[in-house]
């Protein structure tokens, strides 16, 4: 077999047979496929795509490249979500716990933030002590122990996609359908779970920009974890304004803590109560979805989501009773409407690059975070709004540099039409 | 500039600028583009195509990427001529003298063979005393002394395209026709001719499988050489049996011997009128590509040809005043008609690698040529022939094995059908 068949093969069109796409990811993660094949390769699959069938064999390969997450010894359904990533996208924070309330069990592997948008990780780690370096045994232990952890991902974790990846990045081959579903399915299955709800976003702030990409990708998705005995739900999400109010790490934390409190934004609150339904009820947990959703609605209002938010956090060393302290910026800045009408957008790319250059995000993999600055909506699409009053607050430790002002006032659209509050669930694919 | 940018942009179908076509030819020779990158650009453009204006630029850019010849101390008009490779095709030993026999000047540079195809060089050395290394100067004082020179392309000349042509051999990106017509183009415009003829197969042993591709090629060459100020004729011809009959170095050095002396085969001899016609017409030595074709042909009869030939292979150190005992091959095979009937195809392709076999080609670089074998056909497509009669006649210095008599029996097709003679030249792009 020669690499140089395979990308023939596949720039014709041809569907690849899985001895030769396991030549491709075994020989590439062994070296003895190079990079400059490898790229032309994933340049001839952007093209040509994939059938279903072949996205199937090429995460499996991906899966089995390196180590896989022994989830055996925990009992019952094991459930896990993840998001194509957002601007203000706290959702694990809250499902998880909010799911390990109704009894499912939550083993969840995440990365870190880079560019405009968070990671779970980093947030976890803006909270006093908290750690998210857990040994596989301390990960087992705490899932039987309280039904929740959340841990990073080693790096023997799929070291193809890692791989895959960073040559995609510096090679225009990163939107293409059958490498994006196999990037992320790849880190699912590896993960153990049984259950498995994918939280694909669209608009300004997310990757998948229009609603046919996004459904292709879900369906993609969900084919693939269905062949490999998974199953699979995806939500398709709207991004097109931040979600929630909060952007920055602790100002995250903070809105997690207030909506497992029974006190969140609607369509924060909304988006993980229809998740964690999917999640509970398949873990059978309750009868239904409805059912479900009902149990975790009351669990945000008795204290029980909360609860185990705060026993979350403690079993991995976190301290945070309660909020009183917890962000400590050192100004806080409005930004005011400079006309009256109707909140027609809020672009969530430039509020994610302001919460960045404030200090709350990555540009490089080496940057530090600072945990408290961001930035806190105070209108969302649909709120009519007079002139001169907040439509957000830009929390600073450093001098606020007029770009970063100007990033944030530019995200807003206001019109004089009235406009309709969008919703946040476009669609679910099964 | 960013490599990825450029890229991407390719990879979206747009065309790029002169700015973003020199930063990856450059970066590419330089090596601060990587392999990796180049490939997948390569992957992209082989998907997107090139605008004519696009490929023009390409090959500006790998005509300055190293030496440029020099030409302009030879008086008159510089001529040159460029196959694109086929089986049996010794165009160049007949062109070069009998072009120069009328007056133009020829200075050519060449390549050697590789695979099932023959190269000029080879056939050259394959001469006693015969050197393809000559110096810059020795090259000038040559075409300006005789009218004609002949030599090896060196390491220096078009070093973009030696990498380029290298990368995409690996990583399936040589089948794109703006990668083809600009990595003939810059070796052509590097080695300094006012008029260039080229001479593009079609066919089963070249490279051009249709008439669509071949005139597509044509097109974007001659566009690319009148933007850059050369006058530029392409002849696209058929390769869907070796040219002429001999195939091997020696064989072919002596039916271009035969030719020149007004002996050769119809299809050869009418090749080379032909495109010589229009190399001298162009060059200012005749007042009519009629009256150039009349001189040619007068040429070819009245010795003038043949002492040209004989005057360039002394100038160049080889002794070949007569053809006796030229060919020593030890054995030589008939291969008979198993039927009676027409000839209907002889497909190039094995009797190219037959020969390669017998040791007259390259399988790779480092391989020693053996200059004496080879395949003589003895009938052409159209030819009648009878059960038993010989096809061809295989020259061997080892065993030949069932294997090669295999491929050149096989490579006969005979029908009950009488087939016409095909014609040489299809069409011809100005």
């Amino acid at each position: 077999m020669r690499m140089v068949d395979i990308i023939e093969k596949k720039r014709d069109g041809h569907a690849l047979t899985a001895e030769e796409i396991n030549y491709v990811i075994h020989g590439y993660v062994k070296g003895t496929v190079p990079d400059y094949q490898m790229s032309a390769w994933l340049m001839a699959v952007y093209f040509q795509g994939m059938t279903d069938a072949e996205a199937a064999l090429l995460t499996e390969a991906m899966w089995h490249s390196g180590d896989v997450i022994d989830l055996s010894s925990i009992d019952g359904v094991k459930v896990d979500k993840h998001s194509t990533g957002g601007v203000g996208d706290k959702t694990t924070l809250i499902l998880g716990p909010l799911v390990a309330s109704a009894g499912a069990k939550v083993a969840k592997l995440s990365g870190r933030g880079l560019g405009h948008t968070g990671g779970t990780l980093d947030k976890l780690e803006s909270i006093p002590g908290c750690t998210i370096a857990l040994t596989p045994e301390r990960f087992v232990r705490q899932v039987n122990d309280i039904g929740i952890a959340v841990a990073g991902q080693t790096a023997e974790l799929v070291p193809a996609d890692k791989l895959m990846y960073a040559l995609r990045d510096v090679t225009g081959s990163v939107p293409s359908i059958p490498l994006i579903a196999s990037s992320i399915m790849s880190k699912k299955l590896a993960s153990g779970a049984d259950v498995i709800c994918l939280d694909v976003k669209i608009g300004d702030g997310a990757f998948m920009k229009t609603l046919a990409d996004a459904t292709r990708l879900s369906r993609l998705m969900v084919s693939i974890g269905n062949a490999c005995g998974r199953q699979v739900a995806a939500f398709i999400t709207g991004m097109d304004q931040p979600l929630g109010f909060a952007v920055g790490n602790r100002l995250e934390v903070a809105e997690a803590y207030e909506t497992l409190s029974g006190h969140g934004p609607a369509d924060l609150e909304e988006l993980c109560l229809e998740i964690g339904s999917e999640m509970v009820y398949r873990a059978g947990k309750a009868s239904s979805a409805t059912a479900a959703k009902d149990l975790l609605r009351a669990n945000l209002r008795n204290g029980k989501a909360l609860a185990k938010f705060k026993e979350f956090i403690a079993a991995q060393g976190g301290r945070l009773e309660t909020l009183d302290g917890f962000v400590t910026a050192k100004r806080i800045e409005e930004v005011k409407a400079p006309r009256a009408g109707f909140v027609k957008t809020i672009r969530a790319l430039p509020i994610g690059l302001a919460t960045m250059k404030l200090g709350g995000g990555r540009a490089t993999k080496d940057d530090v975070i600072d945990p408290n600055v961001g930035v806190v909506l105070e209108r969302k699409v649909g709120a009519k709004v007079k002139k001169g009053e907040t439509l957000a607050r830009i929390y600073a430790d450093a001098a606020i540099t007029d770009e970063i002002r100007g990033s944030v006032r530019e995200a807003f659209e206001i019109v004089d039409q009235a406009v309709p509050v969008p919703p946040i669930i476009l669609d679910v694919v099964r």
